[in-house]
């Protein structure tokens, strides 16, 4: 039996910090006990106030890909256009699921280094005036890029059309607005960086999109486990569930959701900036290079390193889990070889990780013959966490 | 802020011990670190053991609807004949997804309190000898009622018909046998008689089961949440994982299994035979009556009630869960007000945690004005529990 | 390997909630870190309103033994008179502990089934009037029965006496008021009524007992585990601790103390009076009788029980311990054998806990031969518990 | 409220691993309770593994310092002479403890940088041919230093002398062979290199040692929280407690022994012997110097480092903690000021514990301006942990 990692830090699920074990540990009820209904809503309560939102969260009880593949089948029938913006894997994924809902999807791309221009949106949606959805990945995980969803939404939103964000890994790691930048879906994860524990899809949804998905819509979805709609009818409206909740997935969520609003949402999306800014310093110090094509777009929960010449991408993520102890990710899909990952997220946004984490980096280097002077990322990165608040 | 219950004796999801809520608080590791996925193939390894299978087991990373509606998804496509056993309620929202996956649902139907005759499926197939599958509910959580699964589905399956149970409140709680039976498909959850956490949806598939997904259909079920395909794509056949898994659920539902297995399978399901029969004894030591109509369909894991003349069953349910802690379930959906439920399952079933729960029925019965001898349940009930093992 | 329990219902220690369990889990970290000063701070002002003592709390880390042998050692010099007040055998055994310290102990004793008589202690310390210190148990835990604390300490605080009171047991069953009473020393322990995990012994000290120690004797006990005057000299005086606390029992302490308070001290303690009495009238009502030998001495969180002729008190604690899995206590030393002790403190000294064991030890008495109604004694219980808060 | 601190690097108690915590939140039973009685006879026997003994563990529940008050007051007899090996503050605190208990401490002496010679234990037994004992502390907390326990120990054995070892830091971080080397009594603690929670002491000892205590003494101490006589009558012989034990140390403590044994002694070992090495000369290569006077004497779980002029070592510990969340110790006593500490034992041995340390250590010297060149210390570390195993 393999031997538990010392460290995670890879591209998620993130280490979570003894609080939240703890609290996810309480003793498991009926999710109609009213102590559980209670904490329920709590949850979300936090999440508004995270997702800087006045209007609903629901929270669909399965892993984020649940939520983008609920919101496609609650929200579009047969020939709508859904304006579908490619900066990476998970944006490209999207559109099996337009497609599958009977949407058309028109597609504005780039390649995967590189973040969408909120002109090319506005064009796009200038020559496609009967597009009613956009799609957009806040923050891409096998990239570890981001979009300017702030400009983007506000694009698409001032021309009518309702936006729905992937904000998996971003919310969290990066300034998000959901009301203020016009976006009338945001699916997040807890287990980003919210440091949480996966297995939940918090959705945040405006009334335009409810609008959408229960009059737009021919035939709107009810009774499944993609539909949208069922939660609203049972949690927004009677505090009900339409199926068993996953109770003690909701307890984590509540406390990560109370640790951040303790430590301060602005604190916590600070402390991601300087832990990604410091990581990718480290990554330069070492010779190697960030995937994404510049720093302004890089994510600051995880940063992708482009795999130099002579280096086995499989070999370093072995070398480091065995015998160092420390899980990152290597390269997603097209990107697997090319790129591996680095994780720094949710409570594992700080200095005693990252050094942990780029210390092993160093030594697994070294091993695998690659010329590295020991300590120059931990180095390069301290450099830039001083006066770590 | 309402008080945590002292005892959960409610339909489910039930209590697990404390050494399943020590496995669940394991720190949180990435899906793909190997000491992870050991885990979830010893999971996958015990669960073949608890379904009686030599066949494939995967687990959509929700709840037990999650299972059902993907096994319509995955399987069923239009022009396809579905021969729907409806013995209560969650027999009958099967239909939603058969319907939703454009098959027609032929139907076999008794009242609510009954069980299916496995001679009436013979009669139906020999009716409708295109009917491809059949679906039934082993035990119907709602009404606390079981049916012959093993004659049904051998009945079916001699017929040449793919087979679906529903063995949620089943599995763990009554003998169940999926190859010797020739059940293609069944879904279980962990959260009832397994003792376990909710949100994870364990299914075991037949090659037979694999075919029809995979060949019969014209455009196969993949890149979805409600594909199966997936998971035999992604974790039967690579031991990888078709989006990130939930991975203390994981930790929690490898420990339950363990534990069944570790008591022993008969064993287990011994205990739920013999605190059913004794909760049903105590609840006409009362002078209540069960609900299922004979004692050979009810079910031994939760407890359906007839409420009495004069009764409100929720002022009951409010009234044992304050002031005295303890969490049932009212009826649910048609059989709300007409019924109540005790739930005695996983852990649960076991003589303290029945009595506990007796002796809290009848304090708040007396207490709402009914004519109850305090300790008469507790008694008919320990009556039939001695030597317990 | 022998499992678990289902339930502790031994004389101590009791079971915890799972808040405490979880409390008890937070990561360990070093006793000077300020985090876990600000804990051990909180947990004494918590037990200050616990012991209704405006004056110290110290918590040497060991169990309540090692307070009452600390408090001989701090307390006692040769030539110091003590009257001790035995009516069971934990005050017996304090005897030990004075002659250990050279002082000479003075006996007020009544049998083990009765309490002492505040006269007796009067006319005591007037035939003795170079008394200086007396001892007495609030609740002995062997015989489950009570002494009046309250007159006792009055009489003699107003005699000039110095006043030592083990309440191990009787802290949070029954009313204590350290300040008001007179009473210059209090040992408890967090395992018993306080619901909590043991290993820690908190002690209040008033300032007369800390003048005694640290000016009356020749030679102030220092630099010694059994010093309480290290403690006034660490944590009192500088929130410096004399050794390494304990820290983890230091957190299980923190949250029961906590938890105590939320529910409210007086509450808390009506919970044990009433399900004492509830318990006692259960033995009565199953044809046995409670050790004490009248009800108004009885303890609260103990329920001793006299063996009846013909009971085999070792095969009764370990029948109900197996098969049924409830651990129950037999008789302590002269008294074992002739008693057996039910268990019903903290979290416990609740109706679900008493109806579970209740019904079980009827169950044992029937398998062991004895005619018992099933139900009886739940019955009678359950009769005193209605309207519980 | 303070935040808890992200690493634990202190002089101990150290950081526990996830399982640890989780073993340790087992429900609390009944020390009778067969189980727990089954996991403390396991605990017992693990530990004969580790100190490396086929002789008698006993376990006094408290802190390590009640250990070695326990052994004097157990085995010192008014008369009795002690050689007593000082060559740090706690070896010198040993003395309170002989003369406490009425005999005769004779001293050898180093200054507290330095290690004990064994030819001066020799040469001091020759000298006084009537001492009976001889104390030694096997690795001294406060200075990080080791002493030479194997000779020291040969020596006094072969001389007819009784031998103790305080090895509380050593057991575990350094190779240890009580009965091959001759001890008699080794006095350990969980929470140091075992990687365990505080609050119990394990005790080896030697039948020689039990003899002195039952026989040479004139009255042998019975019936006191110091009496290592208690534990053999009570658990050795009848696995019984002398008192309450601490029920939930136990499992830790168990979970711990067993983890030890799991990773294997010598490896455990060896792990701490590559990081104690590497942590040394990180300090070295941050321009500042180990306080042990030759590297051969130094402490493998704690490194004890030399203030440097303009320091000030205070400020260092509260920058450590705050901002970055690294909790290290200050010097103790006589070393306050002049020394501080870094901890890197149990679970922390290791190389991402001690990089995180390290970096921190680093960023908080630049921050109170020292020169540093980041990243210059973790390097030196590092490249001495090449083929982590």
């Amino acid at each position: 039996m393999t031997d538990w990692p010392y460290l995670s830090a890879a591209s998620g699920p993130g280490e979570v910090t003894n609080r939240t074990l703890r609290d996810h540990a309480r003793q498991v009820v009926n999710h109609y006990d009213p102590a559980f209904v209670e904490t329920f809503a709590r949850a979300t309560d936090h999440l508004k106030h995270i997702f800087r939102t006045a209007h609903d969260i629901v929270i669909p009880q399965g892993e984020v890909v649940l939520g983008m593949e609920a919101v496609a089948a609650s929200l579009f029938s047969p020939g709508d256009r859904v304006l579908n913006l490619v900066s990476g894997i998970f944006g490209k994924w999207f559109e099996t699921f337009i497609a599958r809902a009977g949407a058309e999807p028109l597609e504005v791309a780039v390649p995967y280094d590189q973040a969408i221009d909120p002109e090319d949106v506005r064009r796009a949606l200038r020559r496609h005036p009967d597009v009613g959805f956009l799609a957009v990945v806040h923050a891409e995980t096998p990239s570890g890029t981001v979009n300017p969803v702030d400009d983007i939404c506000r694009i698409a939103s001032e021309a009518g059309v309702i936006t729905i964000v992937d904000t998996a890994l971003g919310l969290g790691s990066h300034p998000f607005e959901a009301d203020a930048w016009g976006v009338d879906i945001a699916v997040a994860g807890p287990q980003k960086a919210l440091g949480g524990v996966p297995g939940l899809c918090p959705i945040a949804v405006s009334p335009r999109a409810w609008e959408a998905m229960a009059r737009r819509r021919p035939t709107p979805l009810r009774e499944s486990y993609l539909s949208l709609l069922d939660w609203r009818e049972s949690w927004v409206e009677k505090r009900a569930f339409p199926y068993t909740a996953s109770v003690s997935l909701v307890y984590a969520l509540e406390s990560v959701a109370a640790q951040v609003l303790e430590v301060g949402l602005e604190r916590h999306i600070a402390r991601h900036t300087r832990v990604g800014r410091a990581c990718r310093a480290a990554v330069r110090a070492l010779g190697l290079a960030p995937w994404p094509a510049r720093d302004e777009i890089a994510c600051n929960a995880v940063t992708t390193v482009r795999t130099p010449e002579g280096l086995d991408a499989g070999a370093l993520v072995a070398r480091m889990r065995r015998p160092y102890g420390v899980k990152i990710s290597g390269g997603y899909k097209e990107l697997a070889g090319v790129t591996f990952r680095l994780g720094h997220m949710g409570v594992s946004a700080h200095p005693t990780h990252l050094a942990a984490l780029l210390a092993v980096l160093e030594r697994s280097l070294a091993d695998l013959g690659r010329s590295v002077r020991l300590g120059a990322g931990v180095g390069a990165a301290m450099a830039l966490l001083g006066e770590w608040e």
